[in-house]
């Protein structure tokens, strides 16, 4: 059902085989409306959206059994892969629907949904926790039902909806239930209120508690259709995210940028370069009719949500997802909260490569916690306990331009010298780095920006310093800069200093 | 000549009245073939660029008399406007030129040049100082001997070439001659080599060199099309910029991207949304021929330089160029360490706007030498010798969700039982805030990012603090946070700490 092809970080580029084709993941998947569709599937499909989302609910009420003769494809006239939603956001909106989870998981079934979801009870955002337990509990209880009237022959890929929000031990249990039950693929609810407050950090803590229970699945997020939130999800392991939004906001006069929205009347220019954009100016949107302009607008969106996912996509290819989530977070304050969260995501290095082509790049001290990095700095942990046992030396040198550090002349003029020492070069965000093993990515393979690093941004540089000397009788230290000093002094390192190997 | 209609940092978005229109600048300026040009100007006007660039010296040698006769306008048929450089890159690349500065200038004028260019000596990057001192003198020779031929009437733009590279005294002094000359435009030379070696840190430092002495008048900034330092250039002055970069990074097969350029052939997704690819494919683009190839991805990368433009013009009307700025220089450690020069660039201040209607976003230390933050302590410093003689009691009390601080309860508690006390809020990126100027911009208008802001990274709060609670005889600091804590301690502050108000 679901193939991966490449990760970083807890992303994935993944290809979802539905009966009708192939999904490539991430994707973003438009929300079509079965009845008021404004902007229409077949530009959809040419766009290059392969999966949408309808309502089935909605369908039921309004086509009934004429759907079930005609089936969710073409009611929607749409030849890709169809996933149904089953009424959950109704329920939320509205409070309940007129049907049983049983039937409608047969109405998904009879309307060849591709990706049907049973009827959930979301328990959106604010809920007091004895209701969200209540609500999640409902939730499962109506998967379990769903599951009876599931016909297994028609590929179908039946979606489980974890709720319980900000309740992350409720997602947790959630999640884990729903995958005992055999469920195929999980969608995480209700993140709409979490970001319509841009309580970014708690939609990033709810992804980690159920991505932690369920990391092979597929995940889908619901209502995730805000440009800021993307790169964060996908990051955090999401595969696939619905939302409305492009015509929601389009409606209100919301134009979406890479780094967020901005109203129709506060944008001057126009800096995207997509269809819309290029052949408009913002004067002629603004003195368009209101419907001509709402299709615009949304179509505009389509194409700022799509240039979104596949930019992340090329990041996920260089290596570089670290990079474009953090630069990203600079985009709103409440976003950069979200990233702080990817210190502590011991989950991200599962999907990060072993080894990448291109230099990884170290500009702030969050970077010290990237993958790569805690990876290298465990690495040198069992170098020392494995390869080291008879130094008695320990020499540290600061990181020559030339990589790797073994290569250096100055390395070479050191080991002359001491040839029983062990030799070190070092780097904020790495650590210490072995001379034997500088080679090793992505000691050689990173770029770091020269600024005047603070000791105390670094605890795992200190970390790193005090645990590998600690072995050691001699210390040298050969040239060192402030931040090596202070860190010497921080570690009470017994240590020699000199500025300069020639003069010993 | 040239109209400033809005600015933020030195960055300003103003209007060039040329003979041939007006140009609204920033903007990026194509350079044009006047021989041999592959994607058409009809196309380059099409896309809204109206002022392209051409070379003088190849169209009097290609064209001569017959260029005389035609125009500039009709050789490269453009109906916009049209800036002439007149050989100095071919000074550059070739070492001389076979033509007078005064011959070129009377050709440019005979041609209906709209921003002629006189022939200068480009310095390049890496010339030792006493040569490009020569060169400095001869192109300001040339300027001089151009000026007696130019004719006054006929509305051109005469644009003084500005050498002397990463020598900045000698930028300084031929900006300074120039000036004086008279001209009313200026051109910054030879960058290209500077940003072909990712020395962004330095080019920024020339662009500050030349624009302190020139703050007025438009600047021009010569070769610098690459969509990393459009950003950087515009924020620090320059009003325009060419380039061939769109055709020779697209012969090289070089794709443009928001964050730098990328080989065809490591790129798996157009995450661009422009005509050109929103209507191909990865693959297409490798199937195609190459000359056939090599214009569309010309086409694309123009799209690309152009959204940049655009897109730094939007966040210049947002006054949110800062941020932007800062998110740019994420995209690689070499920009960063270009945008921590933008500290201490005292010009930042002037074009930034002293209210914004936009909150201002807080992330990094880097953030507390906002223009705005300056301003904002200078303010509180003037505040105190003017409004507070009086009071002895200073009270310090962490900020409220709740802007401004003196609407909230907490302060009005305060103010109850201490009516004498000077009460003030702080931030890390602001210092001090008394109450009675909590309202003024930006105190009450930014968005902080809550994270463990380290005091080390904080030396304006704790000048700030100290030189604020000098002249009092009591302080007491109510609820003190860590940060506040250690800049207590840091500034051997006398306080009395109080964990609430109600205690007291």
């Amino acid at each position: 059902v679901f193939e991966v092809w490449h990760s970083d970080l807890a992303a994935r580029i993944g290809r979802l085989q539905t009966p009708h084709g192939v999904v490539e993941t991430p994707a973003f998947v438009p929300v079509v409306h079965p009845v008021r569709q404004t902007v229409s599937t077949q530009f959809l499909k040419k766009m290059g959206f392969d999966l949408v989302i309808t309502n089935a609910y909605i369908t039921l009420c309004h086509y009934g059994d004429e759907a079930r003769r005609r089936g969710i494809h073409d009611i929607i006239n749409f030849d890709g892969s169809v996933m149904t939603d089953s009424g959950g956001y109704q329920v939320l909106e509205y409070g309940s629907v007129k049907v049983e989870p049983e039937t409608m998981a047969q109405f998904e079934n009879d309307i060849k949904s591709d990706i049907p979801i049973p009827l959930d009870r979301p328990t959106g955002y604010g809920l007091e926790y004895e209701k969200a337990k209540e609500y999640v509990a409902i939730t499962l209880k109506n998967a379990l039902e769903s599951l009876r009237v599931i016909n297994d022959n028609t590929g179908a890929i039946w979606v489980a909806p974890v709720q319980g929000a900000e309740h992350f031990d409720l997602v947790e249990y959630s999640a884990r239930e729903l995958d005992t039950m055999g469920f195929e693929m999980m969608a995480l609810g209700s993140p709409v209120e979490l970001m319509e407050a841009y309580e970014f950090a708690m939609l990033a803590r709810m992804i980690v508690s159920a991505k932690r229970v369920i990391p092979a699945k597929p995940i889908h997020l619901f209502g995730a259709g805000h440009p800021l939130t993307i790169p964060l999800a996908i990051a955090l392991g999401c595969d696939t995210f619905d939302s409305a939004s492009y015509m929601l906001y389009a409606k209100d006069n919301r134009y979406m940028t890479p780094n967020g929205t901005i109203r129709l009347d506060e944008l001057s220019y126009l800096s995207c370069q997509c269809p819309v954009c290029s052949s408009h100016t913002v004067q002629e949107l603004h003195k368009m009719e209101t419907d001509m302009r709402t299709i615009e607008i949304a179509k505009h969106n389509l194409h700022i949500l799509k240039a979104e996912v596949e930019a992340v996509k090329q990041a996920i290819m260089d290596g570089r997802l670290w990079e474009y989530v953090m630069q990203k977070a600079r985009a709103h304050p409440k976003l950069m909260e979200a990233a702080q969260i990817f210190k502590d995501v011991e989950m991200l290095e599962e999907g990060t490569p072993l080894f990448k082509e291109k230099a990884i790049f170290f500009y702030d001290p969050i970077d010290q916690h990237r993958p790569e990095a805690k990876r290298f700095r465990r690495m040198v942990t069992t170098f020392q306990s494995s390869k080291m046992k008879k130094k008695k030396k320990l020499i540290l040198c600061p990181e020559d331009e030339i990589h790797p550090f073994y290569s250096t002349t100055s390395y070479k003029d050191i080991v002359k010298k001491f040839p029983d020492a062990q030799v070190c070069s070092y780097s904020p965000f790495l650590g210490i780095i072995p001379a034997e093993i500088s080679d090793i990515f992505p000691a050689s393979h990173n770029l770091a920006t020269k600024s005047d690093h603070k000791l105390e941004d670094y605890p795992t540089f200190v970390e790193s310093l005090k645990s590998f000397a600690d072995k050691f009788e001699k210390i040298l230290i050969i040239a060192p800069d402030d931040f090596m000093r202070q860190a010497a002094k921080a570690t009470r390192l017994n240590a020699h200093l000199v500025d300069d190997i020639s003069a010993l």
